[in-house]
């Protein structure tokens, strides 16, 4: 014998605050959160929360002490059009149920999250993360992932899940964190690079969207030491240009897909959405250190860009080419990793198939072509000076025959946060990790 | 001034090996792998393998030795029907180039991978995931997690990101991997269960596809210490029975869509894929015990039930309920976490509203209603004896309001293992990590 199921269906059905707009005039069933409450003298008002959606409920008959912010409630209303702000509703409540009630005020007021410290918006994360704007960035993430996946998989990609626990490092031992393993060293991957390599062989073109582990000692708004990489890898490529036209498209497919369903995301957090151009402009690195001597007089060290060179950049690409998105392209080889394509010299300096990418002047991804060749692997492996021997599992399979093949990372979080203007990339997750935090 | 493409269009666009059908009486350019070669004295026979198919190409006129399997190469040929295999295609190869030659063939032949024992398969896991079966099964389990999250979307749940390193496990230390975190230790997640319900209070339906760690000390077939899990959590339940309904629409959402995409996959593994009933039947976990020593005269030892218990009620569930799946509800608390919302008692008994869900006598998943009151879950810390201080992140958001809720975890590697028949759970991920493998 089996149980059978012990709940009546309610004569009303649920309505989800998102879709008030359909239901004017209508008595309707809501549940959620109060996320505040007021009580002028007999008239009460009530913002409530749920999965979507906030709305006001007001009431002057209920009869009934407001229970504290945060409570779970089911309110019994009708719908009618907001007196004051155009193009709303607001629900008139005839009967407010209390399901489970909050047992004390939460530590800072949802409402007013935008006047409290981040640091103490951090340390209530479990909490905070429910104020609108907070769990809005988030809302807007998860449409982020869902439109790569859903681009890259229309594109013919198959999705692979790589292990994060690995004997060693990819580029080397700097930044590692290391786990003891049945009581052997093992270590957290930064990147599924070498893995997400390997599968090309199975897949040709593969994708993955889980976290990398990166042991910063840098403690700044744009480093965490757990985020979610977005990477892709395909093989049959002519060269790097075919994955730079790949992450075009799958930018222009995540990006058409918060517009889609994100609006009042976006309103809410006031952004603006980039365009993703059909051709993203592509600049050699050389020359994009040159345009920002020229144009702006400023002069950068090192072999790469710096961060305000970068920044300068992105200004000049918005003004001169109308683009808030600029490839930098063929990377000198020594900014590079060793698993990178050479591609001869430029003014006598070796260089790679390597790409950055910058939005509005920050990075927001690396990828290039990789090395195919077991034999240029090999000289590789020996002119960066790495152990032949904690490389030779993945060396091996190049042996074995490898297509020519390129990809790219992006940084879920960071990218989250350059589109929608948080100034610190901690907010772009539920529950960031830095330098000296580990809680909640 | 940007770079322009170097590449211009090739005159015939490239084929791939799945849209070939359509494509009879005409020349098609492929690109692939070869998967395997023979010569017979002026007939060449090639299997080409790429991102998606295998097809079986002939040439008589190639003036070309063929390259050893494994190397990338381009074909152009007609595709006309296979002179034996109704149905099927092959290809008439007019000339073959090769891309990317393998400098020396595979330890272990890919055509003939069933014949090689299960750890050299895993020992040289980098190659042998190509094989069409190995990739087979890991393609399956991409629509798997498309779907689970397909699914889910289209019922209002929001797609979370939590943290994997912790400062504490959910459920005690047994099991844990310890990771250095900057000279300090912290642990691998056992699963996202705190962190899943905290985010019930911003978003009320949340799911996370995630890798997590279980320091496992049994190294059997359906062991792993990482794995995908699929989690999911809702809050506004009325009982673990939502929970359950909830499950079975996701369910029945990710058979249907590997049944949609994966015919050739299916059928390659000669898999049949479980009806999910419109309601999967539920047994409290006292009386399914009763039904397999009344049915069986087995004896179930504990207070669960043992994997012989759950085989036989598998059998007797298809038999009498004609259901691969079943729930087995109501399991006693001393069974189940600290975390699990009790439900009175039956026979003398304090039991949960805790669940497994058996697919053909095999469990694939854990859920159930979680503790919302705080006073309620205070008592149950103290009474499962943990240390309140460890889990004082966790407890304090409930004594800010949380609604009822529940959810539920799926193993996805179990599953795909289940689903496609496969006897070791290893060969369901890409690279798998157990008590004795970090390599490759």
């Amino acid at each position: 014998m089996t149980t059978e199921p012990t709940q009546a269906a309610p004569v009303l059905p649920r309505t989800f605050i998102r879709e008030l707009a359909q239901h004017v005039g209508q008595t309707v069933r809501l549940r959620g959160m109060i996320l505040s409450r007021r009580d002028l003298g007999g008239i009460q008002f009530v913002t409530l929360r749920d999965a979507g959606g906030a709305v006001q409920c007001v009431g002057d008959q209920l009869n009934l002490d407001l229970p504290l912010p945060e409570s779970s409630v089911e309110i019994i209303g009708t719908v009618r059009p907001h007196p004051k702000r155009g193009g709303e509703v607001e629900v008139q409540m005839q009967a407010m149920t209390v399901i489970a009630a909050a047992a004390e005020p939460t530590p800072v007021e949802l409402p007013k999250l935008e006047r409290v410290h981040a640091d103490t918006l951090l340390n209530h994360r479990a909490v905070t993360v429910r104020g609108l704007k907070e769990r809005a960035a988030l809302r807007v993430q998860a449409e982020l992932l869902a439109g790569f996946r859903e681009t890259l998989s229309g594109m013919g990609f198959t999705e692979i899940s790589t292990p994060k626990i690995v004997e060693a490092g990819a580029e080397g031992g700097a930044g590692l964190f290391t786990v003891d393993y049945f009581g052997e060293p093992a270590y957290l991957a930064q990147s599924p690079q070498l893995y997400k390599q390997m599968m090309v062989g199975a897949f040709e073109r593969v994708f993955e969207v889980a976290p990398v582990f990166r042991g910063e000692s840098h403690n700044t708004s744009r480093h965490l030491t757990e985020y979610l990489s977005l990477d892709a890898e395909l093989g049959f490529i002519d060269s790097e240009e075919d994955v730079m036209d790949a992450e075009t498209e799958v930018l222009r497919g995540m990006l058409a897909r918060v517009q889609e369903r994100c609006g009042p995301e976006l309103a809410l957090l006031g952004a603006e959405l980039p365009q993703v151009p059909e051709r993203i402009p592509r600049i050699p690195l050389l020359e994009a250190r040159a345009t920002v001597e020229r144009e702006f007089g400023h002069l950068v060290g090192g072999k790469d860009l710096d961060p305000e060179g970068e920044r300068l950049l992105g200004e000049w690409a918005g003004r001169e080419l109308g683009s808030d998105f600029v490839f930098v392209t063929k990377f000198p080889q020594a900014a590079r990793p060793f698993y990178t394509h050479p591609d001869g010299e430029m003014d006598g300096v070796p260089v790679t198939r390597g790409f950055d990418l910058l939005l509005r002047g920050l990075e927001i991804t690396s990828g290039g072509q990789r090395i195919h060749d077991p034999e240029m692997l090999r000289r590789s492996i020996e002119a960066y000076g790495l152990n032949p021997e904690s490389l030779r599992a993945y060396a091996e399979v190049f042996r074995y025959g490898m297509p020519p093949h390129g990809g790219f990372a992006i940084g879920a979080e960071r990218l989250t946060a350059l589109l929608l203007g948080l100034s610190n990339v901690r907010m772009a997750r539920a529950f960031p990790r830095d330098r000296t935090r580990l809680q909640p």
